[in-house]
Parts: C-alpha cells; sequence; structure tokens
C-alpha cells in the first residue's frame, strides 16, 4: 500500500515528535515560496529572528556602542555561550562546548591536542574515505613529521589497526558525507579506549539532525560545523567538543590570547586556560556569532529525542516515497535502512545524479550531488516536513519518467 | 600660539587630503550622535552599506538561495576578493592577500610556513613587547619544540640577534599596540633577508590607518586585524600576505579543503593550492565576509598615500592640542613625535589612565587603556576629524582640571 499525499499530511499533523517541535519550525523563514529545499546538509533554514539581530548588532554594536559591545554585548563570552545551547543536542554537557573558528581549524586543533596528550604515541587513524578537508588536515600533520598516518578502508578494520597499540587518535567522520551512514559510537568509541587511543569524530552530518551521546559513550573529542544542519548561517563558525577528562591534559597547539589563563591581564608568558577554553585562538567572530545566536535560542528549546524521532519519522518515509514512487527508475538508495546508521541526509545512488540534481534544482527541489554518482537530500527534522516530501518525489519520479534530466543545460558541473 | 576651534574647522577644510576622502568618509554611519570616537584601534566605524548589503544576504542569499550562493554569490571567492580591495593600502599587489580565519590563527600559520621555508633553522625571533597574543603562539610552537624562541627587549638588539645564522623568522608589531612606535620596516626588512631570515609583520595596527610598502620594503610575510582600521565589523576575518617568493615555497601546516589545488574534486590526497591559496583552510566566513565587504569597496577608491597624509595631518594636531591644553596636568606622550614613526593611534602615559579613560568614555570620548598606564587615541584617516579632535581635548582638559576623573563610579577595571 502506497503512501499518499494524504497519509503524509497525516504523519505532519499525527507525529508527536513533530507536535513538539512545531514551535521551533515556526521560528524559522520558509524559503522561496514554492521551493522544497533539501540542502540542510549544506546550509540549514535561516531563524525568523536573524535578521532582526543582526540589525540590532549592527547598528547598536558595531556602528554606536563600537568597543564597548565587547563587554556590554558579551561578545566574548558568546564562544561558551552557543557552544552551552548546542550541546544537549550532542550529548554533552554545557562546559563541554566552545563555538569558534572553521570546522578544518578545528579538526587541526584536535588532531595536535590528541597527539599531545597520547604521547609518545604519534599514529593517527584515518578513513580512506573520511571527509577529504579532515584527511588533508591529517596528512599536513604527517607531512611536518607530527604523526604517522595509518588508513582503514573500512571500520571493520579498527580493532586491526589499533593492535599494535601505538594509536594516538582516530579520527572518524560520525557521518559519511556522501552515503550518510553513521557509525556506532556507542559500540566503537570503548574500543577506542580500551586500545588506549582517543576517539575524535567529526559530527557535521549528524549535529542538529540526530540525537548524538558524547558523554554517554565517553567518546574523548569531536567537532562540527556550524552551518549545517545546526542553522548558523552561511560559513558559521565551528564547535569544538572536549571530554572534561581531557580538557586540562596538555597545551593546545595554537595558543591565542583568548585561550589564555587570563586574557585582559596581557602577562607576556602563555599560561592555558581553565579547560576547553585553552582552544580559543583569536577574537571571536562577533557578527557571525550573532547570526548563530539566533539558531542557538531555537535549540535550547528542542528536545534532542523530539529532534530524533522526528528526523527517523522523515527519512523513513522518504525512503519509502522514493522506493514507491521511483523504484523501477535506476535509483538505489545508499543510505542505510535502519535510521540508528544513518545521519542527517538520505543518499541515492545514480549514474546522472550530477545533472539530476541541477534538474531538481532548477524544478525547485534544492538537493545536491557528490562525485560520482550521489544524490543527497539533506533532511531537516524542524523545518522539513512529510508533505514536503511527497511533493519533491512526485517532482524526481516526473523529471525521471519524462527524461527532462537529461536536457543539455543540467549538464554543467554539479556543485 | 595655540590652535583653535577654527584652526580645527579650517584643517578640515583646507586639507588637501581631506578633500580627496571627503567621499569616502561620507560612506560611514557617524554613530551615536555627540560621541567621538577613538576606538579606530579597537573597532572601526561602520560602512553605511553593511545593514543593507547584510539584510540582502541573509534574505536572498542565506534564507533563499542557501546552498547555490556558494556560486551565485561569490561566497567562495570573498578570501581573494577582499584581500584584492586592501591590497595596496598595504603596498601588495592583489594576489598577495588572503582575508579568512583570526589574526592569531593567521600568524601561527605563518609563523609554521617562515620554518618549513626556512628549515632546518628553526629560531624564531621576537620582541619581548610584542601583543601578546603573538607571542603566546610563538610559545606554544616552541613548547611543541617546532621552533626554538629568541628575545630581543629592543629593536636595536636585532642584528646580535641574527648574527648567529641560525634565525628563520623575525616576528615584529609593525606598531606597538601600547605607544603606537612603528618600527622602520624600509631599514629592518632588508636586514633580515641579509641574514637569511624571514620577517612576519604583524600590521594590526597600521593596515588602514597609515600607508605601508610591503612590497617595496621587501617583507615577506604579514598579517593583521580585519575590524580595528579597515572596518570589517566585530571580530571580522583577518588578512595574510605572503610575498610571491615565498608563495609556493612549502606546505602549509594546516590544509583545509580550501586550501587544496582542486577543492571540489574531493580528491583523497593533499595538494597544496595554488600560490597563496594554500593558506586558505576552511569553508569562507560568509556572513562576516559580507560586512567586510562594505568596507573593501570604499577602500578600493582610497589612495594611500592621500590616506597617509590626513591620519598625519589628524595626529599631529591631536598631539599639539594635548601639549597646548593639558601640557600641565601630568599626561606624557608616549608615541614617537614623527608621523613616520607612529601607527594607528596616539598614546599618553598618565598614571591614572584607566579611570581617566573609564571618565572619558562616560562623557562621550571612546578611548581606552592598556596597562598600566597608557590611554590609547585612535585615530581613523577616513571619519576622525579635526574638529573632533578639538572638542575631544576640550573635554579632556576639563576632566583633569575639575579632577571629575577620580570620581569612584571611574575607578572599576579597564576595558
Amino acid at each position: 500500500m502506497s503512501l499518499s499525499l494524504a497519509d503524509c499530511i497525516h504523519l505532519d499533523a499525527a507525529d508527536p515528535a513533530h507536535t513538539d517541535l512545531a514551535a521551533a519550525a515556526e521560528c524559522f523563514d520558509p524559503g522561496t515560496p514554492g521551493t522544497l529545499y533539501f540542502d540542510a546538509n549544506s546550509i540549514g533554514p535561516m531563524p525568523r529572528s536573524a535578521p532582526q539581530k543582526m540589525q540590532s548588532v549592527l547598528h547598536a554594536g558595531w556602528a554606536q556602542a563600537r568597543r564597548r559591545s565587547w563587554n556590554e554585548l558579551d561578545w566574548l563570552a558568546q564562544p561558551r555561550a552557543l557552544g552551552a545551547s548546542i550541546a544537549h543536542l550532542i550529548g554533552a554537557e554545557a562546559d563541554d562546548v566552545r563555538v569558534g573558528d572553521s570546522t578544518s581549524v578545528n579538526q587541526y586543533k584536535l588532531l595536535r591536542y590528541a597527539l599531545s596528550v597520547a604521547a609518545p604515541r604519534r599514529v593517527i587513524v584515518l578513513e580512506r574515505q573520511v571527509f577529504p578537508s579532515n584527511r588533508y588536515v591529517a596528512e599536513c600533520i604527517a607531512h611536518d613529521r607530527l604523526a604517522d598516518l595509518r588508513f582503514i578502508s573500512d571500520i571493520s578494520e579498527l580493532p586491526a589497526a589499533l593492535a599494535p597499540g601505538d594509536v594516538a587518535v582516530v579520527a572518524l567522520s560520525h557521518v559519511d558525507y556522501r552515503s550518510s551512514t553513521r557509525l556506532d559510537m556507542a559500540a566503537l568509541a570503548p574500543m577506542m579506549e580500551q586500545a588506549g587511543a582517543l576517539s575524535l569524530w567529526d559530527l557535521s552530518h549528524s549535529a542538529g539532525a540526530v540525537a548524538v551521546a558524547l558523554r554517554a559513550c565517553k567518546a574523548d573529542l569531536a567537532v562540527g560545523c556550524g552551518y549545517k544542519y545546526l542553522c548558523g548561517g552561511p560559513g558559521a563558525p565551528a564547535f569544538v567538543y572536549v571530554h572534561p577528562r581531557w580538557a586540562d591534559a596538555a597545551w593546545p597547539a595554537i595558543g591565542g590570547w583568548m585561550g589564555h589563563a587570563d586574557t585582559f591581564a596581557f602577562e607576556p608568558d602563555y599560561r592555558p586556560g581553565q579547560g576547553l577554553d585553552r582552544l580559543l585562538v583569536g577574537t571571536p567572530a562577533a557578527l557571525a556569532n550573532v547570526a548563530f545566536s539566533a539558531a542557538a535560542e531555537i535549540w535550547r528549546g528542542v528536545d534532542p529525542q523530539a529532534m530524533d524521532s522526528r528526523h527517523r519519522s522523515l527519512t523513513n518515509t522518504l525512503i519509502a516515497l522514493f522506493e514507491e514512487q521511483c523504484g523501477d527508475s535506476g535509483l538505489r538508495l545508499s543510505s542505510p535502512r535502519d535510521h540508528a546508521q544513518r545521519g542527517g541526509h538520505v543518499a541515492l545512488q545514480f549514474a546522472g545524479a550530477a545533472p539530476l540534481a541541477q534538474a531538481l534544482v532548477a524544478h525547485g527541489v534544492v538537493v545536491s550531488s557528490r562525485k560520482p554518482d550521489a544524490l543527497r537530500w539533506g533532511v531537516h527534522p524542524l523545518t522539513t516536513t512529510h508533505r514536503q516530501l511527497w511533493q519533491a518525489v512526485q517532482i524526481l519520479r516526473d523529471l525521471l519518467q519524462s527524461g527532462a534530466w537529461q536536457d543539455p543545460r543540467f549538464a554543467q558541473a554539479s556543485v
């Protein structure tokens, strides 16, 4: 029995998680009327309050209060306050998280931090298929002879990689950026702990989409993107998480004034800041952080289990619709069927993924492709509706059945 | 013969540089009516176009175009475009400069880059009184045994510090953040070159205030703050400069996807980007860069020599007014008298600098203090007027003569 539009509308209305989250969903701008957004894995939706917050900080903060804003508008407190607002989504305590710098810079900071904590061990274990930027960060560290890299082709090879007892840190994408396969943190983190290696998780495709349990899993370190599901704004600062057992364990590789024990004492010598504060470096990105704060205020009121349930319902429905409506079109599901093994998006495998993505975008369905053949549908737990899923899959089906996606104008390079 | 208010008004009208710059001055928001801002050394003024630009990017970019904005709004091109807009102010060519990350993170990148270029040399020479964050960055690098530090107490000690022939890089504040003393780049950079050491200049207190001649001086590397005189917005991204002879000379310490030779090919292995692009790391801070672009558009039309002349006239006038109006008040000029030896601000030495700064702020004159006894007046070449200088010094004189600055409410800690 296929899902109908009425079924999807019913799911939107009946889903208890949706009811809990309805108030949060109303806090977001719906974007261009008629456009169906499935790009929360790239840039999450904008909170309605962001423009007003930004206007206020531009006029009252930048133009008028100027330097006094550092204190009067709490700009110096932003990295911790923003981190505290999203901590529950990833299973962390408020003081475990800081917002600032880019994901890649944070990946560098935490890899180097792990190498210091675990010295004299100097092996970084990486999946070959980890997000390329994370791999590049590690390769440059190895190029500088600060670590040795050990690649695994599949997570099943991890026990063998850990066996020599020389691993400092294992750097994993919690969710694969192509297939959306989610690793089993609860099973893997203890395995690394037993091997004396730290675990470093990139949560870019899970934070703000599905519930993550860093503390419960005893995960050591994590980074994540601020501008995808977390809705911090285009190019928003990223976050770092450090388990408290390691927060005081070493000096940071990059020691800036915001990571000093007493920033405004202007002491000549470096003293690491208390706990995780030591991983802060330069002046907070105040304007970017104000944009982020619009989302942070929403997240504070979101129950991560309700968010997770809603995301499960949405993505299960999306997969069912794909198979019912387009099952004979050459699309193949490349994401796992079990929600506990998936991250924020649903990925399809299709030989013409790039032009099909272009065609969908031209028809108001904003998806993305990744080489060679992945079509990605980012599902936001707060703003995507089951009804939108139904509408989008109708458009997908029509494009596939008519062959319109093969029009030469859609053959340009994907983005 | 003392300067009068009429003289100052005359200087504003007669100053040829001012005439050239009048159009640029009009592009900035004047801030709170009646407030006299001398904090461009902390947060520069806001371009009037910034709020409209930001509203546009929030609605059309973030809320509506979302992921398509990376290409349609040229967000990926921002780091180079913003750098090109300010390059002439620091004597660089358009391709020599990139905007992104914080000043301290950039200081880390360039110190590490210099150590790679100059290997096996491993000594970093620093002034003891360099801006503390720059010192902290270097100390953490040394703590990780990636360099040895050699401190000099005064720039006159530089030849002796270079003499052993083991110096990789000399990291200098071009302008001292307290006294505003500017080093002689034209004399010092060749000295370092002859000694086989790279020069790394922090331009935070000169870029956008006085003309800098990086290329002409054969300066090797530079960083600078985006949110002070450059008016990029609170916590704006900073910039890096690399002389083209070094742009391809080594791998970066932090190798992110934006510094890869082909970012969106998602190649498994790192290949450094062409030239200076390799020093980019993570996703550009798109919203922060849009704010910065408001200032960048203004800077593109500013002649650095006119800017420099105007700044000289303003700061010379400010010093004359201090001495004429407040010469018997215990204030002492701690900045050099020769403009060629000064940076963006004028510093006074005063035992009660912190409470006096508080009192001035309470009376609408926004200045700052730095421990133990520095009172700093940041002068912006585009927006400060000679008339404002006269008004501010009258308020300073009245506070000193009445002793009102000693009121207990001004005794709180300075910021």
